[in-house]
């Protein structure tokens, strides 16, 4: 599509709102099976009347968000806030230029800092995400945000956010939908932009989590976290913490990799109509390319199951004409 | 009040709402300080313009439960499910006669079961609460609560609802309230019914949990309930609950015991304009009176600070013209 082209149609847009028409919700995506599958859910589940009709109560949407509403290369986000947080902590930790896996990260080799595996993952984690009181991480994590740029593209992470993602969740929320992250990434870390962002409050971000402890500090009630792990919001932990937190089942879910199956398996095994969604990255020119062989955001299993099952499976490169919010 | 003045203002409310004026919202709760500090509060944070005017995405208000929005004697009625499950199950457990604290409890000797302190609650506890799926749990409280009856009254459990905390929650939703139980019971006891009775949807219901395990059973993908204790929400608890639930600091809250102080505490933390209430049993005829010597539901350190930090106390008796749903 054409600059001119999309001019044109944010004229059309804006018109048609103007005079009070509606105009098209999903304007990135590509018509094709996989938009008219999302079509297709969305009327069945909201037509009144309807043998397939869900009360809007019950119309809960989860979305993975790395790889799923973000992007996830050429690494986690939350993994290059972690080796930000190192570096700026280092003046306070002198004794880090001497220890594994805090000297390689300052050396800025990541790969021999990770080789330690997850101990090593789980101690970087733990020295930047816990001490601190909710409120001083809620802090770390908004500066963070305004500042820090991505590796390759230069944008705010904030940007590094797929169109098409968002004008879904608007379209669902306008359908009556109530939208929730379920993320494998922390939900500390996401609660502070996800309502400016993607319009999702933070009590409709479930995620993974350190324990937390209720403290008197300097006279003032605090809430500080601690260094060990209270729960992992990942693969079979997806299921688990939607039930613990929203306590109903999702009729639609959305996700990119291995680790949101079983959302999706949780989300299939309900009664009635259900819209599974894999976002798969096939544009290496637009965005990223990967899926079996890929360390961050393998989908391989689930590849195999959603083409088994008949779910739908987003071509980045074909579906959307658009994927960044800054793409033109 | 007679219960010819209860007509007649049931007759004005009636009228005022047929001509589209403003009814009384709190009419079971007499004029007096209690009921003044709480329509002073809300104005506060809803005046748009005003200093102190709150957004209403961050207008949370948070209740506890038993003591707080239905009753919570003889005992816990969640501890009374247990009692009726324990009776239930045992054709399935002959094994329970020759063991305590079962035997105790189908001797009707509920005393002599507790004997064992917490390992036998937690016997007791996890024998009726585990082992079943989610799906299936919910149906067992679903089949008690629309069969069981109150010890004392014959009321089914979830008419042994305060009538005045009915009207106080529909007033703080229709000023734009987000309002959530965060309650020591089990937040799947609550689920089932919280919506129909309170107006309050299962994902903010935040309670103590067990553990949950996805699994594949007879070819369905379910969530397993399992007998370890995954969170306690009570005391200390209930900040971290609210926040790893909300991820946002409630502008008001209400308890009636000391497991609700932290909680409180915790709101009173906050910047700008706070309601912080306690529900005092005072009314041994209506309902009942307890408070520091109790075993269930005891306010004794809450009662202390909130003297001290001049916190709202409803005094049952005098500020409630009405308890329960059934009186007249």
């Amino acid at each position: 599509m054409t600059s001119s082209q999309n001019l044109h149609l944010a004229t059309l847009a804006a018109a048609a709102t103007l005079i009070g028409c509606a105009s098209d919700p999903l304007p990135s995506w590509n018509d094709g099976p996989v938009r008219r599958s999302i079509v297709r859910f969305v009327g069945q589940v909201t037509r009144a009347g309807s043998p397939t009709f869900v009360p809007p109560v019950e119309r809960i949407a989860v979305f993975d968000n790395d790889g799923t509403l973000w992007a996830e290369q050429p690494m986690y986000f939350q993994a290059l806030f972690v080796l930000d947080r190192v570096k700026a902590l280092t003046p306070q930790h002198p004794e880090w230029k001497g220890q594994e896996p805090f000297a390689s990260i300052l050396r800025g080799d990541v790969k021999a800092a990770l080789a330690g595996g997850e101990q090593a993952a789980g101690r970087l984690a733990m020295a930047t995400h816990a001490g601190m009181t909710t409120d001083q991480f809620e802090k770390i994590v908004r500066d963070w945000v305004a500042t820090a740029r991505h590796p390759t593209t230069g944008r705010p992470f904030t940007e590094m956010v797929y169109q098409p993602m968002l004008e879904l969740l608007a379209y669902l929320r306008t359908n009556g939908f109530k939208t929730y992250i379920v993320s494998g990434g922390g939900v500390e870390f996401m609660r502070p932009w996800t309502e400016r962002v993607y319009g999702i409050p933070p009590e409709q971000v479930i995620g993974s989590s350190i324990k937390t402890e209720f403290q008197l500090r300097d006279g003032k009630r605090v809430l500080v976290r601690l260094p060990e792990i209270a729960f992992v919001d990942d693969g079979p932990g997806k299921p688990v913490g939607i039930q613990t937190h929203i306590g109903r089942r999702p009729i639609t879910a959305f996700g990119n990799s291995d680790g949101d199956l079983q959302m999706l398996q949780w989300t299939a095994a309900g009664p009635g109509p259900r819209l599974c969604l894999y976002v798969r990255h096939t544009d290496a020119q637009r965005e990223w390319a990967y899926d079996r062989q890929s360390p961050v955001g393998r989908l391989d299993k689930g590849l195999d199951e959603a083409t088994a099952k008949g779910w739908t499976i987003v071509d980045m490169k074909t579906d959307w004409n658009r994927v960044f919010v800054f793409d033109k």
